[in-house]
This record gives C-alpha cells, sequence and structure tokens, in this order.
C-alpha cells in the first residue's frame, strides 16, 4: 500500500529540519513539531523569533573565533580580562563550559576542530596561524591548550606545544584524574593511572 | 563568584526556546544551539524559514480537529476515504501514527486530550459534542475508539461508548494483545492477560 502523507508540506519540512538536529531523531523531530504546532503563538513563534535574531546577529569574533553577537566578541572586549592567558580550545562549546565553571580569567583562542589526517584536517585548516600571530604579540605569557582528553585532542596539543616552542611563553595543559564524585571502581584504566601518575604530596 | 554571561542575549534567548522543547533539557539546547549558530546558513536558517511558515499557515481543521496547513485537511478533503468509519484518537500524534500504518482508510476525529477529573478535564473541554454532531449526520457506520491504553484513555472510551449508545452507530476500540515481535517473557501480566483473554481460534 502507498504510504500517505499524513501533513501538509509545511509540516513535514518542518519535522525534515528539526531531525537534523543533534540528537533528535525522526521519532522525535515529529514529536517536537507537534508540541510547537499545537500552540503556535506560545511555542512556535517565540522559538522561530529568536532563531532569526541569532541568523542575523550571530558571527565569529575575527579575534579569537568565539560565536558572538558584537564583534570583537564580549570576552575579547572585556578589558577586565586577564591578558596574559591565552586558553585554546576545540570549539565554542568547550569555550561556553569553561566559561560557565567561572575559573577563567584570561582570553580565549578558538581552533575550530583538531588535527586528524583521516578526515583531511591538516594545521591549515585550524586557526593555528592566528594563535601564534597572538603569542607573538608579546601580551600572553601562558598557553593553556584545554584541549579533549581524546586521541586528536592530544595530537594536535603536541603539535601546538611544538609550534609554541619558540615563542616565549609557557605553554600549560589541563590535569588529568579523578573527576569530581568519580569512583575509582567505575573509573577506566587510562584516568585511573594517570591520576596515579599525577598524584600530589597531600598539602 | 559571579556567574559571567557566556554569550550575547539573542544566543542566550535561543538557547531557552530550545531547552522548552520536549526532550531538550539545557545541556542538549545548549548542543543545539551551538550547532545550528556555527552553520547558520546551512542550518540556523532553514529551521527558521520552516517554522515561520508552518507557524503561517498549520492551523486546526473545523471538522476533525487534525492540524494541517489547508482548511478543511487533507483527509477530511479527501473524497477516496471511507465516510462510513471514523477514528477518534487523543491528539495529532496518534492520528499520525495511524497515517504511517497505511491501515486506516476512513475519516478520524481528533479528541484534544482525555477526561481527567484530577486536571480539571471534563466532556466539555474535550471535542466530544462535534464528535456526537458527526455521528448524528448519519454517514458514519462504525466508530472506532482508538484511544490509548492508559487509565485515562480507557475512562474516556468508556464515557464516549455510553454517548454514542443511541447514535446508530456501531463502537468499536483496537484490539489488545502481544506487540509484534513482542516477548512473552518480557510482558507485563496485564497485557499478556488480556491477549489470553482475547485470543482468536487457529484460522
Amino acid at each position: 500500500m502507498v504510504k500517505r502523507q499524513t501533513a501538509g508540506a509545511e509540516i513535514e519540512r518542518l519535522i525534515r529540519e528539526l531531525a537534523r538536529l543533534p540528537g533528535l531523531g525522526p521519532r522525535s523531530a515529529r514529536r517536537v513539531a507537534l508540541h510547537l504546532i499545537a500552540k503556535p503563538k506560545d511555542r512556535l513563534t517565540p522559538l522561530a523569533t529568536a532563531l532569526a535574531e541569532a541568523a542575523a546577529r550571530v558571527a565569529p569574533c575575527p579575534a579569537c573565533g568565539n560565536l558572538d553577537t558584537v564583534s570583537p566578541c564580549a570576552i575579547c572586549a572585556d578589558p577586565a580580562r586577564d591578558d596574559t592567558i591565552i586558553c585554546v580550545v576545540e570549539g565554542v562549546g568547550d569555550l561556553w563550559a569553561l566559561e560557565r565553571t567561572g575559573t577563567m580569567t584570561g582570553r580565549y583562542h578558538v581552533l575550530g576542530g583538531v588535527l586528524s589526517p583521516l578526515d583531511g584536517v591538516g594545521p591549515d585548516d585550524l586557526a593555528i596561524a592566528g594563535l601564534l600571530a597572538r603569542a607573538a604579540e608579546g601580551k600572553a605569557r601562558e598557553i593553556i591548550l584545554a584541549l579533549n582528553a581524546t586521541v586528536e585532542g592530544q595530537t594536535t596539543a603536541h603539535y601546538l606545544a611544538d609550534a609554541l616552542a619558540g615563542a616565549g611563553v609557557t605553554v600549560s595543559r589541563l590535569a588529568q584524574g579523578v573527576p569530581l564524585g568519580g569512583e575509582l571502581d567505575y573509573l577506566d584504566d587510562g584516568t585511573l593511572s594517570a591520576a596515579l601518575r599525577a598524584r600530589r604530596a597531600w598539602s
């Protein structure tokens, strides 16, 4: 039997667009679409407006690569930020995560990915030249390589550490170890042995 | 320490709107927002357009309560549909699910909920008067109560069966039993005993 069209073309199109979002499959996309169109004024229109305004205003910061509605971004423009520290992250999501901690007082540099020869991502595809230029300016004294603890992330960190060797800056990286609330019995062996190797004196 | 604003107001607003969607928490809303604003032309604008067009066009069908971009809806307007069958569903999501099976050849009637005295939902809050009016028109010969197999769904089905008693139509309901691919060992007792009670002769 031929499968009938169950809803108008605009609804099918909305479901298709929603199904492209990360974490939403066809089933949840239908559920979300229905949730939205059931109360257009309360739910659909505010989301459509928020998307349109974000589309009109958001752009990458020319200095650090952060996405923001002002240019340069609010972090680069903030005079209270510590110019001597540049924290290098893979993507804007990582920058947001670090900002939520409230611990980072310096500036950021968004690479826009990690080195991955298999996927054809080389040094020229990432914002590495911009990072080296910022390091050469002389304001930064420490560059924190806050990359993911994955193979690609750590390969990229090694590459950057080498590239920054002659720039006269201290290169550091995030500590590895037991996460807060982590139970040893459930940790993977790699994390546990890294935590053991990096053990510190009881202060 | 004061938590800093991590992104522009438009981005924060987009995350807030996305977090209101069913199945998306604050964390996945941030991920979706980032996915969208990272490639505005490819991802953000098509979704914004799809939402705006749906908002402008989608409306409930005055006859059956289905949501569609034409009025009456495509199903009510289809002359090939069987006028003698009206399938009563709780919501438009259920209608879509039945349509995907390709098995329903008749019309629909969307109640817009189920009776729930605790939540203050009485017969006047559902599209019951419209259903009784359609039954009284004389075209329908069978009314299928395709309501969820929940306490509220079945209470509503009982109420509707009583209300339709004098209308001269056959009232039916979906079969209950073992779902396709269901393993007896993993089924709940209620389903299993319903399937046993409703057993049929091997044809």
